[in-house]
């Protein structure tokens, strides 16, 4: 079993299946798995963000594809990383960055014979007529050098939190199933600066261990499954408290 | 590994889940695949375009399960189409038709021997309790015969486009996730007759390749990843700009 | 292969994907499978009940893992169940109870070696950090008892449905993607008692076997594909015209 992961913002639709029947009919000892295809449409730096959460609990050698890719069709490249321990396939928009950089970036190749693309490559669907079957080739063994020639520029997302004065300055970078907040702002940074409260527009939070610490229906900020620090409101919904949207910056006081 | 897809408007529930459970008990060498469970309630002529647009992506020999049954537990039978590299379980009304006859069909069964269903048949989840197991044993080799008789009628759906005078008439056959409306009109006919613009309840769309052509909010056509004609707009959604549903008639004058 | 199936209230999220990437770096032949990750957000009664219709349907010696867990990080116990013919992990809040003791519960182990967890745990995740790899160890053929001592006491939920004078008295337990209500009474009461009518909120409801024998439009009653009494209606949804959810009594006159 070699497993092929998929990423995008399709909603869980026969978009999907037709990149997972692809790869299965080119690799019949691959296990597709879906990350999510709820990634917030046209959104690539949230799509970056999920791929770089989740890419490491898979095993050494996954094949990672993700597919948010508003200019299909138009000049960006697709891309291969090949890295430490696994490898990505996409749109060379900056999706991939986050995870590649994060694991080791070994070598990046352009994605160009079209050996290994379908026959028939539509304007629109290179995730189906491109990447899966690239991704399944890799699957199967092929060595990345053969889809095209190596690169050394790639686009890359940048995503920093900082601390300042008073201020913690970082991202949502996420809002999940629940309305919690996700920020980019590792926990460590609260941590070592021994903060117990924070405020967000006018809102003072405490910063509490687990979500029955809270009373019910109070906003607070913990620490979260990735690291980072999180907003949410126990056994309600913070997203629907704040007007926060993927993406956008936040300042929290202290 | 032999691949089972799953089709149907149940959402994606436990009803899913159980079918899939049924067909692992009785095969456990067979994966199951979700083409996708959000059809349209009822909508049959939904499913038999997905079904027919999606099926051939799959590897020779896959089982496909389509659930569209607003008639179960009623006269409806339940049939097994062979066709030239695949099979084809579901309810006969319609809804395999469009797929089965292109792939060309060699076979039908009407699904009659009780010994290949589950042993508590309710009146209404043949899915689980009928079409996943008669999967299941299909994969597991048993000859379609044995499910049932042999016969030559069956429900089929017509789904033509044409062009006539400075018309063409279509239909849309499915809206995506991204509100793009999908219609079942060749782009081979665009292309012959060489038309570049087409306009639809009086807003004229430029015919573009790939989206990242079209302005931010422009309102096109192009050819979609079916290889039909679809209107979308450039990171927005066609679906919220005009009132047109799944299953419905468009004119387009050109 | 060996299947370990997951339930959740996280939505189809790469919460989800992220449980999946445990199990199958611990364990490279288990196959996962989604029950459903659409309970009712923090309702650990719609999950157990979700729980009990589907579990048997998956073959002998399957592990499911359900995570339903308003409590997580808190004092709640971690568990896992060992019945007949399953093995049933998630958090002592009653999640797992209905199921289990229905296929007979043969061993109860609290999960306390830190041993079967990722290295690092989570305070608000422990569906990916706990429960995840301990059903990978499962799979894998680790003894239960590895994972903590036997316990006897365990959070258990009950659910009646019973009948008296006039009166069938049972609950809401699920409400599907067609708006279907579907209630905890079993159908053989209705049978027994010879009923061919049920009334609720003074709406009198035929029983009949299908959809297609009632009126387009008409509410009824049925028996349901888990073997209880549902509420339906032909091509609506009897969610939207009665005021009732998850979890809620209901009183049926006959």
């Amino acid at each position: 079993m070699r497993i092929v992961t998929l990423l995008s913002d399709f909603g869980n639709t026969h978009y999907v299946s037709e990149m997972k029947a692809v790869i299965y009919k080119l690799c019949d000892y691959a296990s597709v798995v879906d990350i999510t295809h709820k990634i917030e449409k046209f959104n690539v730096l949230h799509g970056a963000f999920i791929l770089k959460r989740s890419y490491s609990y898979f095993p050494k050698n996954t094949v990672h594809v993700a597919v948010v890719d508003p200019g299909v069709g138009g000049e960006r490249k697709g891309i291969v990383i090949k890295t430490n321990n696994y490898y990505f396939v996409g749109p060379d928009n900056g999706l991939l960055s986050l995870a590649a950089k994060e694991d080791g970036i070994r070598q990046i190749v352009e994605i160009e014979n079209k050996k290994y693309f379908l026959e028939n490559v539509s304007a629109t669907f290179h995730g189906r007529d491109i990447f899966a079957p690239v991704a399944a080739y890799i699957a199967r063994g092929v060595d990345i050098s053969k889809f095209g020639r190596s690169i050394v520029e790639y686009e890359s997302i940048e995503l920093k939190a900082s601390i300042s004065g008073d201020k913690i300055i970082g991202h949502v970078v996420d809002v999940d199933d629940f309305g919690n907040l996700i920020t980019n702002i590792p926990f460590s940074i609260i941590e070592q600066a021994g903060i117990s409260k924070v405020s967000l527009k006018n809102k003072e939070l405490r910063i509490l261990k687990t979500f029955c610490e809270a009373r019910a229906g109070e906003m607070f900020a913990y620490k979260g499954s990735a690291g980072t620090l999180e907003i949410g409101v126990n056994k309600g919904s913070a997203k629907e408290m704040l007007d926060i949207g993927i993406g956008e910056k936040i300042w929290l006081k202290y």
